[in-house]
């Protein structure tokens, strides 16, 4: 047996007055959603808990069977394993830009003119903090203008602030601790010592002498943000023998699967956004999935068109859902294959943002107790056979179907 | 955006033979009731859990959105919160009566014929216990023969028994430690002289001469009960600057309202009772909604016509409560406001007692997801889109609603 979820970014929202009082997804044309529904068990799902909304880190961390209350440990960390970088328990990471601020330390330009860093990858390949030689320093230029650091060493602490303003216009911050421990007081003094010393190589960095010369702005600092330290969980591999793949673009997600033990892929035309080619998608799942027992399949597109507020750009996301769907339902062997569709959170179109409401849930494949639920949207699921579940209880749900799950007791 | 939460004190039940089957709700008339369920979401809730009856001062404390099985630390200082006596974190506070007990120490007249304890207010106002000098006492008088007592210094433990017997004939007692710490030995041990302490000054008071000769039975005692602690809770106002408030006039729903960091506001004619003026709550609660996000509505009686065994009352309180909402359902901006009703547990009359069923919920306000439910009662809700919860997810599910709560996770 072999499961494949489906999780789609966003894709559950609030009742909408713009669509008559319907939500996107029970407005969009879904039927192979549809069919999952009608010929599975349904539900829905507070991701982390009634009323709380989700972060995409913690919330992908309880699809994937973990208490995100207990394991969370900030993003940044999730964000360099989903690049590909190794990162290891106690070492506190962190996403950043390369940026240009002025001799005020005020920031002019948050992406220094959306500069390659990869020119920086061997200049910022031995970073050694004076001050602290004790920490180990990596510093790892990954896409466009952002970039990974890596602190590894005894007694650092992720609960400490960003250096990164978020805007133009500001100056650049000093990190500070986010709680009353030595440790974060530490990393947050290390952090702005870095902050310093990555200022001071950056600036004298021949490429200036050359941007300046094209007009282009100098790369003169470097602003970090999301300090975290990789979540605390036993890969679902070690726990339950689970061979596991992740389909997904978004870094973050990338990241969580890779905490859970599972090899990560890609697929061509897979954006990370609305226009992604969520079909091509199917087809690595489909590719994969005889070489593992569950793929986890992510699609963003439908949350960036409610934070955008556009609920038709929403529902044209979900019609690509559904076919992507709609293709793995004409391809899979559904008497060996469970499949479960679901989203990470609900985002509110009209407010723009991830709220607390639950997700609507469908599960499909063999002797899977199906309910009278004959359709995939947040109300229907609610008369489901599920009920009303957890995030953190989804996974052990699917696992206990592939078989995966020790008798507790005996 | 706003939010009314209307608390009926023990307003569900079980069907009873003698209404043909039906809970006292299924038999009332609850049109306005009805409504919000009909344009709202519903479902049942499980204040403290399945199959726990919960106290009231434990539900309103879950009802406040608070983990009571956690935070819970007896009724005595809730109820002196809600009589307006300062009551600090470390504090033990009690409930107790002015009593009349004869030489052998056995009580006579659990309320000493119903004294006005307000007379002793002064003379109270400086215990001390040469024994442990230590040891802060403060003794306050409040209605008729009640009175709170508060000790505040270092090491005690609201973990001991009461004094009181609970009933006429019976010898007052010593307060036992209900644990095996230091801590509680020792309160017990305060108490015990405190009440020796309590009933020599008592007896010496020379209101008793008075009373005497009036054929009056003298105040020669104190009974004290409910030992406890300050909730360990965190004010909504300071976890989510939520300016809440209470209209209630039970002192244990008002001491964890003001717990939760509420202001308290009573209404005329509102007694605590069957004959309460239900409607003049509503007209208080119209009042003050603009000046505060979150108004929590207490209205009892349905839980005192329970105790008494008495269906038809109930009915009438549960239609006062109806006439209530129906107020409001008239004079609310409903684009701009939530609505939830519920009760703080099921009461069963023929029982006279609380018990563990769970309770009706129905939520109504903007974007809410509503379902196909159009009655409020045990059984209609459990049909409802918002399935079973806990007492304590209903506050994160309203303060969300209100986009009062943090992402959790990034």
């Amino acid at each position: 047996m072999k499961a494949i979820i489906v999780v789609g970014d966003g894709l559950a929202d609030r009742p909408l007055n713009s669509l008559s009082g319907k939500t996107p997804l029970e407005a969009a044309g879904k039927e192979n959603l549809d069919t999952v529904a009608r010929e599975g068990i349904c539900g829905i799902m507070d991701v982390i808990g009634p009323g709380r909304p989700p972060g995409s880190d913690a919330a992908n961390l309880a699809l994937l069977g973990y208490d995100a209350l207990e394991c969370y440990r900030g993003r940044g960390a999730l964000e360099a394993l989903g690049a590909g970088i190794d990162v290891r328990p106690g070492d506190v990471a962190f996403r950043g830009n390369f940026a240009y601020v002025d001799e005020d330390g005020v920031v002019v330009d948050r992406r220094a003119g959306r500069v390659e860093g990869s020119i920086f990858t061997e200049y910022l390949s031995e970073v050694r903090l004076e001050s602290h030689p004790e920490v180990e320093v990596k510093v790892l230029p990954t896409l466009g203008h952002r970039l990974a650091v890596v602190l590894r060493g005894e007694g650092l602490s992720w609960r400490i602030s960003d250096t990164d303003p978020h805007r133009d216009g500001m100056r650049i911050k000093k990190s500070m601790p986010l709680d009353s421990s030595q440790e974060s007081r530490r990393t947050a003094e290390i952090v702005n010592e870095l902050t310093r010393l990555l200022g001071e190589m950056m600036s004298r960095h021949p490429i200036n002498r050359e941007r300046a010369e094209r007009g282009l702005p100098p790369v003169n600092a470097v602003l970090l943000r999301g300090a975290g330290e990789p979540p605390a969980v036993k890969p679902l591999s070690e726990a339950h023998g689970v061979r596991g793949a992740c389909v997904a673009v978004t870094p973050t997600v990338r990241g969580a699967c890779r905490a859970a033990g599972f090899d990560l892929y890609t697929a061509p035309g897979a954006t990370g956004g609305v226009d992604t080619d969520a079909v091509s998608k199917a087809r690595v799942a489909e590719r994969i999935l005889p070489e593992y027992d569950l793929v986890y399949l992510h699609v963003k597109g439908a949350d960036n068109a409610s934070h955008d507020g556009d609920p038709e750009l929403k529902i044209r996301v979900i019609e690509k859902i559904d076919a992507m769907v709609g293709y793995l339902l004409e391809r899979i062997d559904w008497d060996e294959t469970y499949m479960a569709i679901t989203a990470d959170h609900t985002t509110s179109t009209r407010a723009k943002e991830h709220v607390g409401d639950p997700v609507p849930i469908a599960l499909k494949g063999p002797e899977v107790r199906v309910d009278e639920v004959d359709s995939f949207s947040e109300r229907s699921c609610a008369r489901g056979g599920l009920g009303r579940i957890r995030g953190k209880e989804l996974m052990p749900i699917i696992l206990d179907l592939l078989g995966k799950v020790e008798i507790f007791g005996s």
